[in-house]
């Protein structure tokens, strides 16, 4: 099956590049509200289901015992930009369970924030562990492993108790087996489990709508989410969709990027959940297809992010990055 | 109809992303060794083209006349690093034709190698125009204006003289009328004209073979040609697939980066132009696709580039960046 074609980039009068991809949009029963594309073929979720990955952060009590409130739980979800105050939450948190930076598995980049990784250029100073988008996620990780009296040593194997727990949520949220035939590891070294889209939709109408979830993890889930959008800077950073969008639409919308083209989110007063990839993984695709989603049901959310405008490097804006007239036509013909 | 793919993404056991495209293999006289995807439709040829759009400034005798020698011309056809070395001898280029670099209109942004890039944050300064990638090719089309006595404001436009000429040019080579109906304006501002790319193809065989070119294109581009094997470094920069290719297969080889996923090029010996468009625009799939062209008719281009792996921040490799098989199998059958 081939996805249809959901983003356009023009030049001039013609189509220049294009992005296909795939959409599901779901209840928490499972029932499809949007179909596009193959929606049952696996997908990595990739930073997509950070939020899910915190579940044990608050389910095992470590939250409560380390005095994470929101800022840290909103940071053990996000992808955030490798700020100071990102990386100075992160080393907080560590700090609180008794551990040092080195502790953390996930390797160093630099700064997702392109302010953020000049001012690192400019200083002369090299990325850490804890510019890595995912060390507030890691730093979680490693306090569950701390508060349990668990080796903190070997937490990214999937083997560990730390991933286990993880798996153990997903895996219920989903009801998805998630063997190691869908399992790869993460950019930042930790187990990911491939799912379709249909399933990502609706486990994450389930998140946004708590439907089906036992009372604990309504509670868990309750939580993390509500720290997201208490925090959404510390989700992603500055200009940056996610941030923008749950800044603006707090309870109406939760969404979350992952790399290679996927975004996940919900909107829990339309009791819906949705999970889009972008076959060949672009950014700009999956946040123009997402943006789209999003402006569909909350049409204020129309002037949030900059429209995807083509311009050459004196300003003029000589193309467009938008939605395929049957991705316009799909999302006007929703019945919602 | 929709393009084959030819690039796989893997994670672990999956294929991760994809990216499809089209793929042209042509003899001067446009005869077809390879025609995989849609190759009839119009594509930006975009920086691909650089050394067809220096033409005029050999065959006008502007590089004879401002003693522009093989560098110069490289750095007209390149897409550089914006280096010291790059950044220096483009305002060389406009120093000699008695220009400042504020008659550029490329438009500044950060040079594309990130050494440079980094050394430029480092100290504190912004880019400038010079380190635009193709500050070579526009200080090569500034200098034909002065030595025309043509006014330089406004050699940008479509309509001025200096892109009269390179329009006339491509026009000639490729056989087509390159109306206003494909024109586009490029990132650096100036006119690039979409050809389809089996057209793309038999224009790069004839400047690889000479053959069906007048007297003095043959010259010009023969200069043009041997510049860029001469100073592979001048045409992209360090680590660059460009550089490193031509030079280690000079006269074999000639091979050009464009943005959004295109790559054109030629094999002189075998009488033989491609090109090559990944729809998506990605270029981690025009390098690949390149490379595994490149590779299929020189075996010893296996060992420069390094092989596409995917790893995590701490360097474990969990994926990979390959051919499809279905790409390979077309590479294998051709009857070259």
């Amino acid at each position: 099956m081939t996805d249809p074609i959901l983003i356009e980039v023009t030049r001039g009068a013609l189509v220049e590049s294009w992005h296909r991809g795939a959409i599901a949009i779901a209840a928490p029963n499972g029932a499809l509200a949007l179909r596009l594309g193959d929606v049952e073929r696996p997908v990595y979720p990739r930073s997509a289901i950070k939020a899910l990955q915190a579940l044990p952060l608050i389910e095992t009590g470590t939250a409560e015992h380390f005095h994470f409130g929101a800022a840290e739980i909103a940071l053990a979800c996000g992808s955030h930009a490798g700020t100071e105050r990102h990386t100075a939450l992160a080393a907080s948190m560590l700090d609180r369970a008794g551990l040092k930076p080195d502790a953390l598995g996930c390797g160093a980049h630099p700064p997702l924030g392109a302010s953020a990784a000049n001012a690192l250029i400019a200083s002369g100073a090299s990325p850490t562990q804890l510019h890595n988008n995912c060390s507030g996620k890691h730093a979680g990780m490693l306090a569950t492993a701390v508060h349990l009296g668990e080796p903190t040593k070997g937490y990214c194997e999937p083997g560990h108790p730390v991933q286990l727990r993880i798996h153990r949520a997903l895996s219920e949220i989903s009801g998805l087996p998630l063997g190691a035939d869908v399992e790869g590891i993460d950019g930042c070294s930790v187990p990911n489990w491939a799912m379709p889209l249909s399933a990502l939709a609706r486990m994450f109408a389930r998140v946004g709508t708590r439907e089906g979830l036992p009372p604990a993890r309504r509670r868990a889930v309750e939580r993390i989410l509500e720290a997201c959008w208490e925090h959404p800077e510390l989700v992603a950073g500055k200009s940056r969709a996610d941030t923008v969008v749950m800044r603006a639409l707090p309870r109406q919308v939760f969404m979350k990027t992952g790399a290679e083209g996927v975004y996940c989110g919900a909107f829990p007063e339309l009791g819906l959940g949705f999970a889009i990839k972008i076959e060949d993984g672009a950014k700009r695709a999956a946040a123009g297809a997402a943006m789209a989603l999003v402006e569909r049901f909350y049409p204020a959310a129309g002037g949030l992010m900059p429209v995807g405008a083509i311009k050459t490097w004196r300003g003029q804006e000589v193309g467009a990055v938008r939605s395929s007239a049957a991705f316009e036509d799909a999302l006007a013909a929703l019945k919602v």
